[in-house]
C-alpha cells in the first residue's frame, strides 16, 4: 500500500470517521446483543450471546487499528461494511478518496 | 466428603433440583446481562458484557458439577446462593439433606 502523507486536517477527518464508524458499529452490536437476548428459547443459549461478543471483540481489535500506514484500507473495509460513507471522509485528498474507493469496491468481489 | 449412594428416586429429586437451579441462575444472568446493555453510557462499554458473560460461563461451568461425588457439596452451593432451596430437595434421605445444610450454612462464615 502506497504510504501516503496526512496533513493535520486530514488527520481530523480521519479521526472523526473512525470515531463515527466505531460507534456506528458498536452501536450494531449493542442492538443484535439485545436481540438475542429477547429471543432466547433456551436460557443456556445465553452462551450463544457471549460467543457473538467474544468473536465480535477480536474482530473490531483486527479491524481497527488507526495507524496511517494501513488506515487507507481500514476506511476501505470500513465504507464497504456500512459503518461509514465516502462523505464521512470528503477533505481527504483525491489520491486518498480513489484509493479507498477502490479498496471498498475490491472487497465487493 | 462421605460418598453417599443414591436410590432412582434421589437421582430424580438431584436431576430436578439441578436443572432447576440452573435454569434459575441462567435466568438471572440473563437479566443481568439485558439491565448492563439498557444502561450502557458509552457504546464500547459492550465488552465489559462480554467479561462479565465469560466470567459466569467459567462459574457456571466449575460449579455444575453432577457427579454423584461432589453433588452434595453442589447443592449446598446453590442452596446458600439462592437459586434452589431446601424444599426443593425434599425426599433426598435426611442424612443428605443434614450435610447439604451444613455445607449451605458453613458457607455464609
Amino acid at each position: 500500500m502506497i504510504d501516503f502523507k496526512w496533513n493535520q486536517k486530514e488527520k481530523a477527518i480521519a479521526r472523526t470517521a473512525f470515531d463515527k464508524a466505531f460507534q456506528n458499529e458498536c452501536n450494531h452490536i449493542i442492538e443484535a446483543a439485545k436481540e438475542r437476548l429477547n429471543n432466547l428459547s433456551d436460557p443456556k443459549e445465553i452462551w450463544r450471546l457471549e460467543d457473538y461478543l467474544s468473536k465480535k471483540r477480536k474482530q473490531i481489535d483486527q479491524k481497527y487499528d488507526y495507524r496511517y500506514s494501513v488506515l487507507i484500507r481500514v476506511f476501505g473495509v470500513l465504507v464497504y461494511e456500512g459503518w461509514i460513507e465516502m462523505k464521512d471522509l470528503e477533505g481527504l485528498k483525491e489520491e486518498k478518496l480513489q484509493r479507498i474507493r477502490f479498496v471498498a469496491e475490491g472487497l465487493k468481489d
